[in-house]
């Protein structure tokens, strides 16, 4: 089959050879628009970007790449060092890619492993929700890290480690269900998020249910559309329509740490108090939760493990395994000072 | 095309093999002349050496490392995605490589330098103690961030971005006296830290001598020796002491918004409140200071800038470019809630 060529991919598009090679290396100076139109017509024509002396086979190389979906939550931040001394104990070469929240996760990594002859993949985070035909092209190992556990492609084409989104929620709930709370507000992901904060508010709803507590849907309070998900400032202006919404609850769960560090300020500039007004657990276990004011109880993920297997997975495959393996953690409750005991 | 031999373009050099095996793995021991003659002819004639296809011309390479001493600082973990950013949009590759507290950046500079086949390093944080000899064997183009600017290489063989830690921590201070404080404790690096610790404990005691408040080292708290420095641990723990140790003041300047993080936490844990008991004033301008309680008034690096500037003198650099620069950047300070004004 001929090589298509930059020039002939930026012909069809109608833009210069800069602009494409912009949309491949996800330069922040081109609209996603055209980005994500540039990327479409890439892939239709079966486009593999020519590093001229670099190409050489993929087997030759030593360079597996963390493909991180949320660089700025610190708890895929804490996993980057401890992925970085697991490669480089196995002597592989470690490269970093971060990915925009609207960028699609498989199309990136497609696109990636062609280009720097990745040895491995590895997909930090992310909601994979396109069907297993997505991957039918990456031909590079690869494992999925901390991705939502009812994704399609999954305990199908793929490796992966994770938590059980759903049971831990649970979990987290009927802790506080435990703790005598009977009316619990939920912070889930964006309203549209199907992966994580679907799974996490199903939880939530089947703790309720077992322990014979209706359901309020205005108890339940989505990230906000028009700010980063899972972010301080997103926890943090949900917070505040907490606050201010008159609704009677004692208990928040909350579906990630970060989240959690933006909902205590909310509920510190109302001038309420945690645990006293607001009891709060929070997930994933970040190393500033047990700094916070006061320090949050959460489930913690067991991250040195998690990070362990993942290579573990990945090196089997490297080295010509099959079988694909998903591999289910449980979190820790870690009790500290953000839940109030109502049951005595 | 008949393969050529490594001994035959060694003999066309009229060099042993061993030295065109150092010329093509980039190894100091070698002149730069005598290599890039080696270099010409090897490209000339097309070899490619056998034993590993990845072992190319020096040139061919795009490969940009990021060293990091101190990774777990959420300071640091922001100059992450900005490097790769800006790496990123000019085609570069990055490979992250974090560096122990006890471990020698320079050393490992130079022997990640020769393993990865670099085209540049940035060294970010650490505090390079070496004299500039240490750089000597260091051949790729590297630029320090973020090093305090008191070492010995600075201003002679390297190109480096930074604040001045002794102008920036005046700032700080007169900034807690022009507040009405006049009794003020520090919390700074290590006892053994004589770079940045010892540049803004440096202009801690000058801001208070041109104010004519007199220097009481009682109130100067040195980071544990025995926990990681800037830790949220190491702010816990000294901040413990400071709540014990009866001593009388005011406000709190210390030299991390990291381990502010622990400090405030300390100050809570003792029954005490910031700013009504203790004013506190931080450094860094971390994303969460914005989420602490209270929200942490502190000195803001801009980050954007120094990144941008690093990856631009870096890039001269690596087009021959023998100049080398030392950019000062001003923090800037972002009042929030945690200093209480006196002076009224």
């Amino acid at each position: 089959m001929p090589k298509i060529t930059i020039k002939e991919v930026a012909r069809l598009c109608n833009c210069s050879v800069s602009t494409v090679s912009r949309a491949i290396n996800n330069d922040p100076n081109i609209s996603a628009a055209t980005r994500d139109r540039i990327l479409q017509v890439a892939k239709a024509v079966n486009y593999v970007p020519n590093n001229s002396a670099r190409q050489l086979r993929v087997s030759e190389t030593n360079r597996i790449a963390l493909l991180i979906k949320g660089i700025r939550n610190p708890f895929f931040q804490s996993l980057i060092p401890l992925f970085e001394q697991h490669l480089r104990m196995r002597g592989e070469e470690f490269v970093l890619h971060s990915i925009n929240e609207g960028q699609d996760e498989v199309e990136t990594g497609l696109l990636v492993a062609k280009e720097k002859r990745l040895k491995g993949l590895v997909f930090l985070g992310g909601r994979i929700e396109y069907p297993d035909v997505a991957f039918r092209d990456l031909k590079t190992p690869f494992v999925l890290c901390s991705v939502a556990s009812n994704v399609p492609a999954y305990g199908q084409k793929c490796s992966a480690v994770s938590i059980d989104d759903e049971k831990e929620a649970f979990r987290a709930v009927d802790y506080l269900i435990k703790k005598g709370h009977r009316r619990i507000a939920i912070l889930t992901g964006k309203r549209a998020d199907n992966t994580v904060g679907f799974l996490r508010l199903a939880g939530y709803r089947r703790a309720l249910k077992e322990n014979n507590i209706e359901y309020d849907p205005d108890l339940v309070f989505y990230m906000r559309d028009e700010l980063p998900e899972y972010s301080e400032e997103n926890g943090y202006q949900v917070g505040l329509s907490m606050m201010r919404s008159g609704l009677d609850f004692t208990a928040i769960f909350v579906i990630s740490d970060r989240t959690a560090i933006g909902l205590f300020k909310a509920v510190y500039d109302s001038g309420k108090r945690i645990p006293d007004d607001y009891s709060v657990i929070g997930f994933d276990g970040i190393e500033m939760a047990e700094y916070m004011i006061p320090a949050l109880t959460t489930m913690v993920q067991p991250k040195e493990k998690m990070v362990a297997t993942c290579v573990e997975l990945l090196d089997r495959q490297i080295a010509g395994d099959d079988k694909k393996e998903q591999i289910l953690y449980e979190t820790v409750i870690t009790e500290r000072e953000s839940v109030k005991d109502l049951s005595q």
